[in-house]
Formats: structure tokens, C-alpha cells, sequence
């Protein structure tokens, strides 16, 4: 059995056999990350993915008036990075920052790039893995372009079923791309639907 | 000197040898699609990735309320297509469809993953591909969560420096997540801008 939850990942999601996911756990790097802590910052390029043991992280930007847009969350057994800075070596436009005390795990894009070439199913399972985070950046576009405040929030409700009382509002707003305010309406709205369905 | 723009596409962003690519490009399917012609229709399967040698295609989703969202344009050169619905074979969201009379290059998903396997150098521009889409959708969720009208219109200008012409504006207003009243606006502001500098 294995104790480490990203050995755990690794084996329902890739086909390397015991012995290899032992070792390759062991090449990772083991983090505990504060609350407040960053991972990544604006400007540098990012080094890691970083896979969420325990936890929770938020990828964001801040844009020149010094707003706060998030990208994503990572909770528990997410994995999150910015593939396109490491991949193509330049400055990264997000920050990774721990918004719990969290304990994480960290490989880089040559960690990642030696697998793949020496292991046909981790190459398989970086591909899924590539090919899944566009289905999810064409999502979040095609959410932000067109889904009303109602059912961002209900999509999120869906993807992060429990970080509703680990997030503050606020952020969850930002995530969104709605503001505070707006996401006080829906919820409100949303709750007196319930009832009424309820009562 | 290749006769075919998909060809010296190829041979631009590959290692791939002249003989490999020749062969290459008679194992894809050339296509002359009408003004107005679908490739891909939203519940399908995307089966190709589309390399556009003349013309124009845009991607786009229409949402519940008929509305259309415009995810990208594809002009000369550029590769269009819904990867995650090829690769997961899932249905798209996605409509591609050309809005010039177009000369297309398809090619399916089996052919890139067999050449990847084959072929070092291809499965590296395939990956870059990849990324690079990552590093597009990530820069587009950016703008939509934070860019002003004006800014996201003046990248837009910058992106697809030839399109002003050729795309309606209402279409480009779509792309940019804003309305064609903002989209006047905002170039009646930045002609207006021009003339004072000019003035």
C-alpha cells in the first residue's frame, strides 16, 4: 500500500509498475509550504509542477491596477503548474501561492520530459495530462465568454465541491470573474430557490 | 522549394527531411471548403486538425441563448482544431467553420500520435504545439478575466494584424468578449487618439 498520496496518484493514474513509482517518489521533492508562502511568482519562470499532498494552492495574476484574477485553485491531488512557462523557459505571468498550510510535491519539466521519453505510458499519461488542461482552459473560456454569474458559480460548486468553506468569497469572485457583490445575489437567490423548493 | 504552404509549415517547425515531409504531406487529406461550410459541428467528434493553406476559419460555440462566442480565427497557416475532443473522443462544443472560400489541410489524431511514436523530432514539435496552445488559451482567459475593451481590441489588432479587414466587426467583437457598442467606441477612441498624435 502505498502511504504517499502522489505514489497513490500515480498508480490509478498511470501504468508504471510499484518499483518505479517507489523510485520516482523518491527523485520528487517533499515541501511544506506556510500559508501565504509562494511557489511561483510573476516574472520568474516556473521551475515545478507541484502536486497538492495536502492542502490548498491558488494560481493567479495581477493585472496593472493591481487586481487579483485567479486561474485555479489545487486542492488535495491536483496538480498545478505553468506548463508554458517551464516548457518554453520564459517569465511566467501567474503567481502559485499556498492559501493553507500545505504539503506539497515538486518535478520539473526535465523530470517530466526523461519519464516520458524512457516510459511509453508516462509519455501516454503526459499527453492526457496535456490534452486534459486544455479541455479545461477552453472551458474556463468559453464559461468567462458566455455563462451567467448563476451558473459560474454553480459549475464551481461542481468542480470544487468542497472549497466553499475554504475559500473566502472574495476569491471565489475573483475566480469567477464576477464581482463580490454579484456573488453575494447568486448565492442568495440560489438559496432562496432551495427553500422554496423545500418549504 | 515545397509547392505546398503546409509543406513549408512543416519544414520550418520540424526537423523532419524533405522526403519525410513530401510523404507526409500526400498522407493528409486536401480540402476546398465554400464560404460558410462547417468542419466541425458542436456534439460532433473532432476528428482532424485542421492546417489552413488559403483562407479563413473561425471556432466558435453558440451558448443556450443562440448567442455566438468566438474562440479563435484561423487564417493562412494556422492550425485550428478541438484536441481534447479528438484525443478524449468526446463530443466538441465547438463549430469550425470558414468564413472566406478556404484550401485546407486535414490530419487526424492517429497520424500525429504515430509519427510522435516514429519520430523524435516530431513528437518534440508536437509537444511544443501543445504547450504553446496551453500558453494561448492561458493568455486568453487572462484578457477576458482582466483586459480593458481597448486593450484586449489593441492586442487583437497585434494578433491577427490582416483580419481587420477581413473579418466583420461584429465578429471580432464576439472573439474579444465585448459588445459591438463597445467595439465602435473603442476604435472611434483610438482613431480619435491617432489624429492628435498626428495632429
Amino acid at each position: 500500500m502505498n502511504r504517499f498520496p502522489f505514489a497513490t496518484y500515480l498508480t490509478s493514474n498511470t501504468d508504471l509498475d510499484e518499483t518505479m513509482i517507489h523510485e520516482l517518489v523518491h527523485q520528487c521533492m517533499n515541501k511544506s509550504v506556510d500559508k501565504g508562502a509562494y511557489l511561483l511568482r510573476q516574472g520568474e519562470t516556473c521551475e515545478y509542477s507541484i502536486f497538492v499532498e495536502k492542502g490548498l494552492l491558488k494560481q493567479f495574476a495581477i493585472d496593472d491596477q493591481g487586481k487579483e484574477h485567479i486561474l485555479q485553485f489545487a486542492p488535495e491531488n491536483w496538480i498545478v503548474s505553468d506548463r508554458a512557462s517551464a516548457y518554453f523557459n520564459q517569465p511566467s505571468e501567474y503567481f502559485i501561492q499556498a492559501i493553507e498550510d500545505s504539503n506539497v510535491v515538486l518535478f520539473d519539466e526535465a523530470f517530466i520530459l526523461q519519464l516520458a521519453k524512457s516510459n511509453a505510458s508516462f509519455l501516454e499519461f503526459n499527453h492526457r495530462q496535456l490534452h486534459n488542461h486544455i479541455r479545461q482552459l477552453q472551458r474556463r473560456i468559453l464559461q468567462l465568454q458566455s455563462a451567467t454569474a448563476s451558473e459560474r458559480y454553480q459549475h464551481f460548486v461542481k468542480v470544487y465541491p468542497d472549497l466553499l468553506l475554504r475559500v473566502p468569497l472574495v476569491q471565489i469572485a475573483s475566480y469567477l470573474g464576477i464581482t463580490p457583490e454579484s456573488l453575494s445575489r447568486v448565492r442568495r437567490e440560489l438559496a432562496q430557490q432551495n427553500r422554496t423548493i423545500l418549504s
